[in-house]
């Protein structure tokens, strides 16, 4: 019993060493190369960690935030990273993410399988102070990697000041202390060309 | 103030983002590439949170540990990877990661610098339980990528079981729970080529 729990822990271990593969379209932040999803996850937990103090909620549970955002984009293994504007690409993300979940999750021993997929499923729903605050650093995250590119993903997909701020929104709402800096960022970014108008 | 806090924050958040620049000797599961110490970092902060039941200590506080794992390699920024069974690289090793911790939590406002240097140290001279417990993660991570690339970098650097046994012994003091399981797959490592007897 023992031996295959850790049997089907390491299976999931080894599975998801996948995400090391899954290419965003930020790139690092010398413009180098395109970030991976793994790279993105232990930056964004960082983060988590970082500016606590200014998440909305101060009770927050920062071991859960962090637990989720390690764990938010495994899916992408099998679904595959769908681009922040593209509208398209979102149509059937949620199926697939479903079905990504249950498959990877899925490898789990039971009770670890329950637990880690409603994790990610609260994550998703955004509804809990830890998922908005996991999903505020989940979407800063990118803009900060464009700023310091001079808006190379922004500027590769025309991308447009309006469709960031609107996904600006949920820092504001889960992470109002950095609301301020985040405005003037894109005001800057604006200013400076790395984002249309 | 507020805002001189949020730009040593984001300072810290771009300049840690060089820890994806970091090239391990580890290739990733499927052998394509070298794996470098964000991706390494993610996945042992996943690994901590998975495989808590096997740890020594129950009471462990695994926000802690998983905290100090995501920040544990930001020296090698500055003082590089170094390889797990050279010993020359080992001789100055220290003195240059304090200097990169120096450096590198110096970017942060005065009291995480303190606390975040601290959980760094406490990592290093691995006398608490958490610290026990994520150097165990650390050692037994670069174990299963060899184990899943039939060896790779342990052929590539003539590493001998015995070598790799020793730096297990963590694995077994903080991780009783997988002691079997880590011993089983050195014994097919050697049987089956992947490291030297």
């Amino acid at each position: 019993m023992e031996n295959e729990r850790i049997t089907k822990q390491i299976a999931f271990i080894r599975e998801i060493d996948g995400l090391k593969h899954v290419l965003r379209q930020a790139y690092l932040m010398n413009g180098e190369r395109r970030e991976n999803d793994a790279e993105h996850t232990w930056h964004i937990a960082v983060m988590a960690l970082l500016l606590q103090e200014h998440a909305a909620d101060a009770a927050l549970d920062l071991k859960k935030t962090v637990h989720m955002l390690l764990v938010h984009d495994l899916v992408e293994i099998d679904a595959g990273d769908t681009f922040a504007y593209d509208v398209q690409g979102h149509a059937d993300k949620w199926e697939r993410e479903v079905a990504a979940a249950k498959r990877i999750f899925g490898l789990l021993p039971e009770d670890q399988r329950d637990a880690w997929m409603a994790l990610w499923l609260e994550f998703e729903e955004g509804r809990t102070p830890e998922a908005k605050y996991a999903l505020a650093m989940d979407r800063l995250h990118p803009v900060l990697h464009n700023f310091y590119t001079e808006g190379k993903a922004w500027r590769a997909h025309g991308v447009r000041a309006e469709a960031v701020r609107k996904r600006m929104a949920i820092v504001a709402e889960a992470a109002p202390g950095l609301e301020s800096f985040v405005h003037s960022l894109l005001e800057e970014a604006v200013a400076k060309g790395y984002l249309l108008p």
